[in-house]
């Protein structure tokens, strides 16, 4: 039978009800005769809890105890998960991440797995057993305990999904959440978005850097590299969900798969700036070590001068301004700006490698709309624009349907469907 | 310079306010040389919350995966710890059980310790580091997860005393608690009531078992087994507490060092049976299985016929008498009786081993006050008589009195300076 990893988030196992609902599913699944390994996030907001009691000893508490205290937060829930379980008549052992042989590199809140020892985990499978892992943690080679950053129980689960081979034996790792799928757009704004049955790892990766919440990218990343499938599915609805797989001939057919929107941009803008060796690296640099994350980085010449502008997030604007403005003082050059109210609107697929015309289209759908494009980003697979906050879900709304993605009444349908069942 | 062992139960950790002013206590006694290693039980109340969490999700719970979800209380707790002593500029690392080496015989929640791997503690000592152990805890062979149930943090702490061989460095294990030492009788029934500065392992186990709640009996063993020298001391105050310690010559000058009353006791008493080979195992072994503890047993012979009698608690009076019919009514003969509202007053001291005339002098003194003794036992180092719960404290203070615990005006200025300085 195939093996199955099942991730559930924290609040699919907020509180002792909803754990005895998981528990029924996983059982369920046990039953019609899956191997299965269960990995589980902290209760709610448990994780958050533990760090404000942390901040209240300590302003800034020392990493490799703080990992000690989150640590915790999963290894109760895998304790009553198992629990849960067994009160089902369904054999589980739960196992912290450093039991369930997850070995890190050792870095203190942000480790990365470095391998899997899976003895254990394929002992306790091999008796029938379901094994339930904390999620988001790991040991060292020198046993100490560290958590793996954002989006670490994901991770935990495509990591072990891959040690386990799942994907020889016909199956895959399941990422319970509490939406039911990935959607050709947010379908908060664009009322015609429709889940897509399949997706790429690509795509999915861009989809997820560029706002879409489904899954963190790094767990993409990870199933991207040993080729695990990652199906997405709702936690407490029987919906087909979204499988991010491998790109396929049939997915090519459809130059584009999704649109996304990434609000609350802000810019900075260097203007009258000589194109020096270095100069980049000394301006991003200074913004790195400030901590601040680039959303977006353009550069064009124009003469004997450079331009170089980038987006931020609007609460990082004005300490990005401050660092650039320092840089240029020491170069004694360039013209500062910044703007604030941007969004970014982009279009994702695969199908882009082999359709022409992708761009133009997108421009064309924007300019029906009157939307001004104030910047232009590509990758291989994705076409960003920068825009007005104001015309964001306008924007979003026009892209969607130039690529054809709502499917009509078709979408509709779909999506009421859903609402129905929810 | 003296290795010490510091144990802070989970009242003196019960939030990060608390938690400051124990790492400040620390922190002065690593500053004044002291080699420190620190055991913490969970904060406050948080074993009893996870086990209500763990009872919602199953009613009983699989004892392993219990021990999973508890053991994540003294682990939240040592972490804080380290972060309050690193604020405090004091190096210290937080190690859950496992990583204390603290090895067990992989029984779920009742474990016992079977070694102490102190590698990693000697290694943190001698950089100078306060290692701060999570107690209660340790992991079995397999490295799962078990708790040591009742008693388990002082036990924790009293082991690694041992395994550092604290003794030899003229240090000791101390045991931080909410009363300032071990007295001559409980002070809140007996005003005059002193603390002792010196009791011996074996009176101490003598008092504890009897009712006197400062340290749990399991520790006390473990000290006595491996000679560390119990420092029982208040966890708000700079009192000089009470040593517990190998008897010495000197404690054998007292006749009785301390007196102990246990109250809510009901008896069960066996009248009209012959005392055949393999009867007291049958009763006993029954009230056994059942889970009922007894507290004193005592039989006499009268003729041909015996009589046995034995105390319980007196919520378990109902169940014990149950139980004892069903044997009865097997052997078909015995005629059972039951009495509620009885009382135990002890006088314990190992001068008792040498000195002469302290039963009589005890019954003497219950005469005095008039009152009447039900039953009598006894061991090498304690007398125990069988009263009404209605005479109680006043059996307390007769039998303090007859000894002259209190000291007269002295204990009383002990007294008031204690409570002046709370």
């Amino acid at each position: 039978m195939p093996t199955i990893v099942q991730k559930f988030g924290g609040t699919s196992v907020g509180d002792p009800e909803r754990i005895m609902r998981v528990a029924r599913r996983v059982a369920k699944a046990r039953e019609a005769g899956f191997d299965l390994v269960v990995v589980v996030s902290a209760m709610g907001h448990t994780t958050d809890e533990l760090i404000a009691l942390a901040e209240r000893v300590s302003p800034i508490p020392d990493r490799r105890e703080l990992d000690m205290v989150m640590a915790t937060g999963e290894q109760v829930a895998v304790g009553l998960m198992a629990m849960a379980l067994r009160e089902l008549g369904c054999a589980a052992t739960s196992l912290t991440g450093g039991q369930a042989g997850i070995r890190t590199d050792g870095v203190h809140g942000r480790s990365r797995i470095t391998r899997i020892e899976s003895g254990r985990l394929g002992r306790l499978l091999s008796r029938g057993e379901v094994p339930v892992v904390a999620g988001f943690q790991g040991i060292s080679d020198d046993g100490e305990v560290t958590t793996l950053g954002r989006g670490g129980s994901d991770t935990t689960a495509v990591a072990i999904a891959a040690a386990l081979r799942v994907a020889d034996t016909g199956g895959c790792c399941e990422i319970y959440t509490d939406v039911d799928g990935v959607y050709t757009a947010d379908p908060r704004i664009v009322r015609s978005a429709c889940r897509l049955p399949r997706i790429s790892y690509e795509e999915m990766l861009e989809l997820a850097t560029l706002g879409a919440g489904v899954m963190h990218p790094r767990a993409v990343l990870f199933g991207e590299k040993f080729g695990v499938p990652i199906h997405v599915r709702h936690s407490q609805k029987p919906d087909p969900g979204t499988m991010i797989a491998r790109e396929s001939q049939a997915m090519e057919e459809l130059a584009v798969v999704g649109c996304a929107l990434k609000e609350d941009l802000g810019r900075v803008s260097i203007r009258q700036i000589r194109n020096t060796i270095g100069l980049q690296g000394r301006i991003f640099t200074a913004l790195a070590a400030a901590n601040i994350v680039v959303d977006d980085i353009m550069q064009t010449e124009q003469g004997e001068s450079t331009m170089i502008a980038f987006t931020v997030e609007h609460g990082d604007l004005g300490d990005a301004k401050e660092i650039v403005a320092g840089t240029l003082a020491q170069l004694g050059e360039g013209e500062l700006s910044v703007e604030v109210g941007l969004a970014k609107v982009s279009a994702v697929g695969v199908g882009m490698k082999v359709h022409a015309g992708v761009a133009s289209r997108m421009f064309r759908a924007l300019a029906e709309v009157s939307i001004p494009i104030h910047n232009i980003t590509t990758s291989e697979i994705k076409i960003s624009c920068i825009i007005d906050k104001a015309d964001g879900h306008k924007a979003l709304e026009a892209v969607h349907r130039t690529f054809g993605l709502g499917l009509g009444s078709h979408a509709t349908v779909a999506m009421q469907t859903d609402q129905a069942r929810a």
